[in-house]
């Protein structure tokens, strides 16, 4: 699968050789590529993959500079599929950030309100939109593979009796016109994106970054096993507990074929390079049967 | 939404009062069901509903026995949206089960694969088969809502060069013939199912169950929210160590605007009856700013 190169409106697929390639899964103006302009703070190609592994393999390839995953949702939970891509690939995360999931109502420009019989989009958006359906019996859902692409789809159509439910960004970048605003049920809807750069050279990896300013909050993101002793979670956990190291996350995982075995994702604030997050990993070392840092990076604000 | 009645060939919707009448989320024939099967053990009523929401009224209500909700897969990650609905509507967990996701490609009786030109799916269900798409490139995708739902349009249109991809039970429900049986990339692909019922009058809302037969694992899961304290969580999971109980599930959720502030799903192996199940609930009770057990059941195996 080729990536389709993006002529986005606000950032244009320039030649300029100082504008970072940004992977994502999904179409342009998809959540993720908001995602990416979040992550990247400032110009940025958006490069559009259909799978999760392709946007891992474009940024270990170089193709591209990084790439924007989302790794958990606060109506979905966590995306086991890109933490396995994490421990496979190798590719360390340098930042986080949380984008709220806002559903608009999107048409080609001049359609009325009232001229829509049916809406297109993903269907968990359509479901995350249940109370705007009720209320307006007369509009038919369609289901469609894609937020954005539904979007997409309504203007090359030229649909004049049908919208599409997606970011504000797709209508943006398709030249649509919103309708209606955040028409989601749950503004308690929230995903969680991680940017993934390629390691530097010879950089252990992932062990996170050399450099750490003063004034930034880091936070840590490391995956490990316990061997199948009773406990053996709770003296993993003491390693950070005995050195007031706070936990953002902490998950297991079964171990299929492995009865009693776990993997554990555990977030806490703090950098690698700071005494008390050493001896921490230095402790855990001792008890947990496998364990890798997946990054360390300034934390996100949800 | 009216709940759709159930015409299933291997369960017939009889009026026999001894039927038990179990809600699920799907069409006819969707993994719901096939868990519904696994969890009632024996004849059963499945009864199809549009809403997570809506199984937990009609078991609240009484127009249902027992609900089957997924509550966690494999790939996926925690069904956080059910968690709550666990917490709203207080069902009691009363069994668990494992349904592995074998995805099938089926069609119209006396359709063969080469007359087989688009294939209809649920988007998940399309994106865990790619490797059979990569390896039949004359094959169209073409996404659909619901797994069973497709294998039911295909037959109701009596498609020829279409096919589906669902469950073995939708197959036999539409009468309709497998072509490709497994067909998915990960065989990894497991989820996790609660079987809920209405609570027991005069129980204490909800506790698990009085009686413990003594041959059966039990898990108990619950969940709890901490003080804002460094060390909250570790300490509350000392509340288990200390009893040698084993945990089997430990996820953190973040509270939107509540910083620093987390609910926790715990699961462990043991029967609130226990004498070390008891203590730790009580040791638990002086550590957490709310907990609450969401059942006690005859643990399932994965």
């Amino acid at each position: 699968m080729k990536p389709q190169h993006s002529e986005v409106k606000h950032s244009p697929a320039t030649h300029s050789p100082v504008k970072r390639r940004i992977a994502f899964q999904g179409e342009l103006g998809a959540f993720s590529q908001v995602a990416a302009a979040q992550l990247a703070g400032g110009d940025f190609v958006p490069v559009p993959f259909q799978s999760f592994e392709e946007i891992f393999l474009a940024v270990r390839n170089g193709k591209c500079h990084a790439a924007a995953v989302p790794i958990e949702n606060t109506l979905h939970g966590s995306v086991h599929g890109n933490y396995d891509l994490l421990l496979k690939y190798n590719l360390p995360i340098r930042n986080e950030t949380y984008v709220r999931i806002v559903h608009n109502l999107i048409a080609a420009p001049h359609v009325k309100f009232s001229d829509v019989k049916r809406v297109y989009s993903h269907e968990v958006a359509l479901n995350q939109c249940r109370t705007f359906f009720e209320n307006h019996s007369r509009i038919e859902k369609q289901v469609y593979y894609d937020t954005a692409g539904s979007v997409k789809m309504v203007m090359e159509k030229g649909l004049r009796d049908a919208a599409a439910i997606a970011s504000a960004a797709a209508a943006e970048i398709y030249g649509a016109n919103i309708l209606k605003k955040s028409i989601e049920d749950d503004r308690q809807n929230f995903t969680r994106f991680f940017l993934l750069e390629k390691p530097k050279r010879r950089e252990p990896l992932p062990r996170g970054k050399e450099e750490k300013p003063g004034d930034v909050t880091y936070k840590t993101s490391l995956v490990f096993t316990t061997r199948n002793t009773p406990g053996a979670l709770f003296r993993s956990l003491s390693a950070f507990a005995l050195r007031d190291l706070n936990l953002t996350k902490i998950e297991s995982r079964p171990l299929r074929g492995k009865p009693w075995e776990y993997l554990f994702y555990l977030d806490f604030i703090g950098h690698t390079e700071d005494t008390a997050a050493k001896n921490a990993l230095r402790h855990l070392a001792e008890i947990a049967d496998m364990w890798r840092v997946l990054g360390c990076y300034p934390a996100g604000k949800l």
